[in-house]
C-alpha cells in the first residue's frame, strides 16, 4: 500500500461510514419522535457527528431524510434478496413465506419512518416533491421484488392487480401496527391472504 | 309552540349547529392542513366560530379532533347505509359495489383527516390514548357494516379473516393515494379484489 493510497482511503472510508451513521439514525429518529421531533441537529447527535459534518452530507433536512429512507429501504430489499435463498420451492408454502416476508416489511421501523415522512409531505412542499419521487421509485421496486420471489406470471390476467393487491394489504397492515400491537389479528389475515393469493397463482394458466 | 319551548329549542338547536360546524371544520382542516396546522384557532375560524365558543363545546384540542374524526365516521357510515338500498342483490355485482363502497371510505378527506390524527398520536401520548379507542371503535363499526351489505357469513373458516383483509387493503389503497391521484391503478386492483372476494364468500359453504 502505498503512502498516497494509505492517506486516501480511510479518510474516504471514514466518510462513507459516517454518511451510513447519519441515514440509520435517521430514519430511528423517524420512526421513534416522528416528523416534529426528527431535527438535523437530533439525527447528529444520535449518529455521534457534529451537525456541520452532518450538513456537509446533507444540505438540508429533506435531504437528509429522503435519502435516509431511500438508503434503509434499498438496504431492506438486499437482505431480503438474500433470505429468500432460504425460501421453500414453488408452492403454498413459498407463498405464504413471501407473504410474511412483504408484510414483515411494512410493519417494522422502516415503514414507521416512511410513513412519518409521507404524511409530512402531504402538507410540506419542499418535502412532497422529494417524496413522490421516492415513492414511485420504492413502489416500483417492492413490486419488482414481490413479482420475482412469488415466481408470478405477470402476462396472466388478473395476477398484477393480485399482486398489487398483496402490497397494498400489507402497507394497510402497517397502518393498523402504528398505535397498537395488531400482531395476532394480523398473523389470521395473512394466513388467509397467502392461501388465496396461492390458488390466484396456481389457478392462473386457467383463466386465460 | 309555548313560549317557554319557543325559548328554549332554538337555543339548543344553535348550540348542535355550532358544535357540528366545528367538527366538520375539523375534519376539514386536518384533512388540508395535517395535524401541526390545524389549531383550535383556525378551526373557530373556519366555522364562523369565536375561540371560546370553541373551547366551550370542546376544552382541549385532543377532545375537538377525536370528537371530530369519530362525528364525521358516524356520519359517513350511516351515509353508506342509505346507500346500501340502491346496492344490487347478492351476486358479484353487489360485492363489487360494496367493495368500492369501502375504498371510497378510505380514500377520501375523513380517511386523509384520520390518517393525520392517527400519526400524530403515535408520538403525542395526550393524544394517543383517545385514537387507540376511537380506532377500537371505529374499526368494529366498519367491520361489523362490511359483514353486514356482504351478506358474509363469519361462521365459515376464512370468511372473517377475508373480510379484514379487504378492510386492510382499502387502508392500504387510502395510504398510496395520499401524495397522488393513485385512482387508475386502484381502479384494478379493486375490480380484481371483488372478484376474488365474491369467489370465496360464493365458495365459502363448500369449504367448512
Amino acid at each position: 500500500m502505498t503512502t498516497h493510497a494509505a492517506s486516501r482511503t480511510p479518510q474516504q472510508s471514514r466518510s462513507r461510514a459516517t454518511r451510513r451513521r447519519l441515514l440509520e439514525a435517521a430514519v430511528e429518529c423517524l420512526a421513534e419522535l416522528g416528523w416534529n421531533g426528527s431535527t438535523v441537529a437530533v439525527v447528529a447527535e444520535r449518529a455521534g457527528v457534529t451537525r456541520g459534518a452532518a450538513q456537509h452530507h446533507f444540505p438540508t433536512r429533506e435531504d437528509l431524510f429522503t435519502a435516509a429512507v431511500e438508503h434503509v429501504t434499498a438496504e431492506r430489499l438486499a437482505a431480503v434478496r438474500v433470505d429468500t435463498g432460504e425460501l421453500p420451492p414453488a408452492g403454498p408454502e413459498r407463498t405464504a413465506a413471501v407473504v410474511e416476508l412483504i408484510v414483515r416489511l411494512y410493519t417494522g421501523p422502516l415503514f414507521r419512518a416512511a410513513l412519518h415522512l409521507w404524511v409530512a409531505a402531504a402538507t410540506e412542499e419542499p418535502l412532497r416533491t422529494r417524496i413522490v419521487a421516492l415513492e414511485n421509485h420504492v413502489g416500483r421496486e417492492s413490486h419488482r421484488a414481490a413479482v420475482e420471489f412469488l415466481g408470478a406470471d405477470e402476462g396472466i390476467p388478473g395476477v398484477r392487480e393480485t399482486v398489487q393487491a398483496t402490497m397494498d394489504m400489507a402497507r394497510g397492515l402497517g397502518l393498523a401496527n402504528l398505535l397498537t400491537d395488531d400482531g395476532p389479528r394480523r398473523a389470521g389475515v395473512v394466513r388467509e391472504w397467502a392461501r388465496i393469493l396461492d390458488a390466484v397463482l396456481a389457478r392462473a394458466d386457467d383463466r386465460s
